[in-house]
């Protein structure tokens, strides 16, 4: 899984029926102090996430391993907000 | 999924049975404004977008999860015209 | 897919058996007019693809989407040889 | 699979129920020698990987072939600590 | 399927028990020349590839297609011993 940051909504007039409805959001990775790496990516939100939270997204054949997503055409999911991550022992990102 | 811009289609003379006869686009991945990032990338069209449209891109085996793709070789498919985008509570991108 | 050229032919002595007998092709990633980009890869042919031609590849699991490839473990196929690709409706390659 | 050291670990409050309870690693994948290259990842752990350890990472669906996580949207796992890695016969790298 | 150069072995002390016993080989993408590129990774070896050769990898579920592997948490196959390559009519590598 990536961690990262949620920065935006999409919205899209013609969908495959399955994906219709669900929420899609705009992330992009970030490293564990939640500094924005890599490019954009568009995800099922499965847990609600607010923009700007920090997440995990699951990848590939594991996004659809959920009830939300199960056969559909959809290749990324939220699947947590991040409430805190450690690193070298020391607390580098928390959410406010 | 990605966000990608419909930059032209492909033609092509021999090909797989399954994959015979559906809309191969050639695309490029985009960031929330539209502005061309990445390598280009064919997938096939399944809500018949136009060029130059944004739209959503569902890879690797989610590709197949769609009635025109079950079991066809093809590892990317457009799922969704993208309407518009939203980052930091503002809209980034509109179609026109 | 990926547009991608044939650039060589892969010759192995020690295979998996169910892979044994298949036509290897080393291949480069394109963009659109034909030029190289990107590392090379090795895919099957299913095609009989020629070298020098620009064909498009298909990935990961639905490389085993064919009889010839399936329940195989290659992650990469010729899926098509490439006739022309439009860009922006101008024809930007055309095979010779 | 990849080579990598476990830089820390990641605790979210909200998460899929198939994956709650699960110890979530942060991690960096390495070369040979435990050197970082590379974005950081979160994974399951499956091994009890102490912070600092070089580990084996799987990937993809993959990932789900195990026990605790079938069936759950993840998308790596550590499925092994490293004791040593020889390259060119030299032991370039051993667990203290 | 990528061409990889064997670079080494990984010795590990904790398992998922399906990959126990599994030789792991430390490897490096090459081009047609067997010149390194990119980043190592690590595969099960089902060719007995020896230290220094050039093979061919098959990676994510691809990898699992194989009786060794089948339902195991391993993303990463090599699957056949290069024997040689031919580039433009030319052959750029041939195994000693």
């Amino acid at each position: 899984m990536l961690i990262a940051r949620v920065v935006g909504t999409a919205i899209s007039t013609i969908k495959d029926e399955k994906v219709q409805g669900r929420k899609l959001l705009v992330l992009k990775q970030t490293d564990p102090t939640g500094k924005l790496i890599g490019k954009p990516f568009v995800a099922v939100d499965l847990v609600d996430a607010g923009e700007g939270e920090l997440v995990l997204t699951g990848h590939g054949s594991s996004a659809r391993q959920t009830n939300l997503t199960k056969d559909c055409p959809v290749d990324a999911v939220v699947v947590a907000v991040i409430d805190h991550l450690n690193v070298d022992d020391k607390v580098v990102f928390r959410k406010e």
